[in-house]
């Protein structure tokens, strides 16, 4: 070990290399759920000493995990145990200029979402990934991690946002496959591979990102339902009266929206009617001649000739705008400040959201009485956030947190779903896939894993563990 | 060989097992470049019998090549010596029924595209998927090679249009990924790294394939512009004025109108003026709101204020519409019966476009002085099917074929684009993408192979060949 801090030290100088002591603030996920203590944190500044630090740790035979911004929820960007490096990007961070006439952007990957949104304001073009932990979230995370995000549905996941890329592989060697181009067929779909497997077939070091044209107008109105059965009913309306347009479809429910404007004092609710359920929607367009509001309000009066909306209103001004985002984005914190909490992160099919919910809260009432469901998210992909607080009164949920997510996540997989959508495995799902995932499946990742990285250096205890 | 072939027959009855005598169908290509006569053709009927058909093949370390409709042009869907067996899907071509409210359908591997259309017509949904083979392409072989065709801008190539999918790997293990959701990030992107690997890893089954609404309005123009680069200026404009709604965006030069207007007679054009480059432009919605022609008309005005459209017309009716498509989709035929040809399918950075024209005319005329040079195809994306003729009086190219082949597909490498675009590698382009690619992209592709398939008996002529 002290043979190999040496070398790493000697790559990477006294920017770049982090002994055991000032580790700290590397070593944890932000759910403070993970994470070992690294024997030291890797910050290079370019692909070459990304590559050396690979190739002296891959010779080591000592375990590497990248990290970006650390704000994944499933422990992917941390050490299972002590004494690996972690390789932090965060020095990487340079932006290219945007292309307007291919819609593409050079950038490394320790670049944060923030700082490209910002990069591309103003330039007519955008990178339509937006999620709560943008102001932190790095390219390179987003990569490894598939993101997803609100705006998915619309626009894909990382995988679909990402046209070139480069990889420093387990030994050191160094893929380039940053080419800028969509139709690419000239072997394997590498770059797809590499978006999701949380850094345990290679580290992104550069990403050729595809941009859209940015919106020139926008539409978006607060909406309240009876139940989810009607969410879904006027989901499919709106999906096929303004498919091209829609860019946001985000659901949640009473309990979610108490606890958001009980606990988060600056935010209000704008109606008068309270319901079971609620929708925020929002269509936006590049043209300025498209008649959005004319279209968002056809379809508003007709879901409320239809009994499926109860009462909704459109946002009057941008300001109006960014406080229904609010009400939806600061559940997460309103839920965390009621106390403890279990978040799970499913998909079902969009048409199956109703039936998931009602059978998911027996479910769960069965397993616990009492306990508090919060099922909130992005009703056109289906991706539900399925977060519990204990029953009023009691401050856990007394031992019975596994049984639950297990329950959860085994109704998403017999409804055709995923029991990790969007936040990935990282370790904390190691377990549940296993449970739930055939071992054809688990062998498939584990023989590709096998293939890239035969020595097990890389990232060894996400996705399908490379060590028994 | 005898051994297996009775095994074969009794797996899959008389039906199901075609033995030498009667291969003939099966055993080229369709431009009859590639293919050797196999030692029999397996069509089963049902997931069961493909597994038992590969379990047996694998015991007797026997290639398998999985065929569709057979109309690839790399020579990806027959053998590249005697003796493999072929598979052919065309019995399992099941369709399930559209799920409008998840967006979605299950397939078999065996169905025609066309018949998937036609059982969505009326619906309200469509698959947006469209090439000229579709009348006989597969789902299968869009999926094992990746497809892209006229609207992959803009919804996809056929990895973005797979939820779910049903492979049964080298062994006869199945494995089943029938999941409909599209956010799945529990582990690496199977259903992605399947898409586009030509039957090297596994035989897809079943699909499930993700829809979207369908059109209810449509405006279609035919533009005449002074060259390439105002084509991709006018392109420019285009996506950020109508970028939700833009669904067709497909350019041809001179020579390819020129030859589809004397070759193919039912063709008729309908401008006085004639020029450097042409453009078809579509834009399509769900909503009947969306006022197309309008923007259609201010973008055009816009173009020929700028000099950038000489002239153009919208088309007044379907058929006038549909007219202008067979402008477009006859050239391939126009050139075909002029005489020798040879075919290129490349990709460059749209905004590139232009360069990559003028760059790659300059090396084929010194390669060949007169070569008849003619590139077409989707704007949006950089896709340029590069097609030459002789040169007129000549009757071939003069044992140029490959010099002219490399030439052009070494530059749209240099220029951060692709030599195989959609078409895929099948045996046509291994020697160039072992020319062209890095030995480290080509030995991860062969790592991946060796992971999925150790005895090489899945397609090995193809992508990364297996056998040495």
């Amino acid at each position: 070990m002290t043979e190999l801090a040496e070398r790493l030290a000697k790559i990477l100088g006294p920017k770049g290399w982090m002994p055991a002591a000032e580790a700290g603030p590397f070593q944890r996920d932000w759910l403070d759920r993970y994470g070992a203590p690294p024997f030291g944190v890797a910050r290079p500044a370019c692909t070459a000493e990304v590559s050396a630090v690979l190739a002296a740790a891959h010779a080591a035979g000592v375990a590497v995990v990248p990290q970006g911004g650390n704000t994944g929820l499933c422990g992917g960007a941390v050490l299972g145990s002590p004494g690996g490096v972690i390789l932090s990007l965060g020095r990487m961070n340079a932006c290219g200029v945007p292309d307007a006439a291919s819609g593409s952007i050079e950038v490394e990957a320790g670049l944060v979402l923030q700082m490209l949104h910002d990069r591309l304001d103003g330039s007519g073009l955008m990178f339509p990934m937006h999620l709560g932990a943008e102001g932190s979230a790095q390219v390179g995370g987003l990569i490894g991690t598939n993101a997803g995000g609100s705006h998915a549905f619309r626009f894909g996941m990382m995988q679909d946002l990402v046209l070139g890329l480069e990889v420093v592989l387990a030994d050191g060697t160094v893929w380039n496959g940053m080419r800028a181009v969509q139709k690419d067929n000239a072997g394997y779909q590498l770059r797809r591979l590499f978006c999701g497997s949380e850094g345990t077939l290679g580290i992104v070091t550069r990403a050729v990102l595809k941009l859209h044209p940015a919106p020139r107008q926008r539409a978006t109105a607060l909406l309240v339902l009876p139940d989810e059965a009607a969410a879904v009913a006027f989901g499919t309306r709106l999906r096929a009266e303004a498919g091209e347009v829609l860019t946001g479809l985000e659901f949640f429910c009473e309990l979610g929206l108490d606890l958001a404007l009980r606990h988060v004092t600056s935010l209000g609710y704008p109606l008068e009617t309270r319901g079971g359920t609620y929708l925020l929607v929002e269509i936006a367009s590049a043209s300025a001649r498209m008649p959005l509001e004319d279209i968002l309000t056809a379809t508003l009066e007709w879901g409320m000739e239809e009994g499926l909306v109860l009462d909704g209103t459109i946002a009057a001004s941008d300001a109006q705008r960014g406080a229904f985002w609010r009400l939806r984005e600061e559940q997460p914190e309103g839920q965390r400040l009621e106390g403890a909490q279990l978040k799970h992160d499913v998909a079902v099919p969009p048409g199956r959201i109703a039936e998931f919910v009602a059978a998911a809260g027996a479910r769960c009432e069965a397993i616990l009485p009492g306990v508090r469901i919060n099922p909130f998210g992005h009703l056109a992909d289906g991706n539900i956030h399925y977060n519990l607080s204990p029953p009023e009164e009691a401050a856990d949920f007394g031992g019975k947190a596994q049984e639950l997510g297990l329950a959860i996540a085994g109704l998403a997989t017999e409804m055709s779903g995923s029991f990790a959508a969007e936040h990935g495995l990282g370790q904390a799902k190691i377990a549940l896939a296993d449970a739930l995932r055939s071992p054809v499946e688990r062998q498939l990742m584990r023989s590709i894993r096998r293939a890239l990285d035969p020595a097990a250096v890389l990232n060894p205890w996400a996705v399908a563990p490379a060590r028994d």
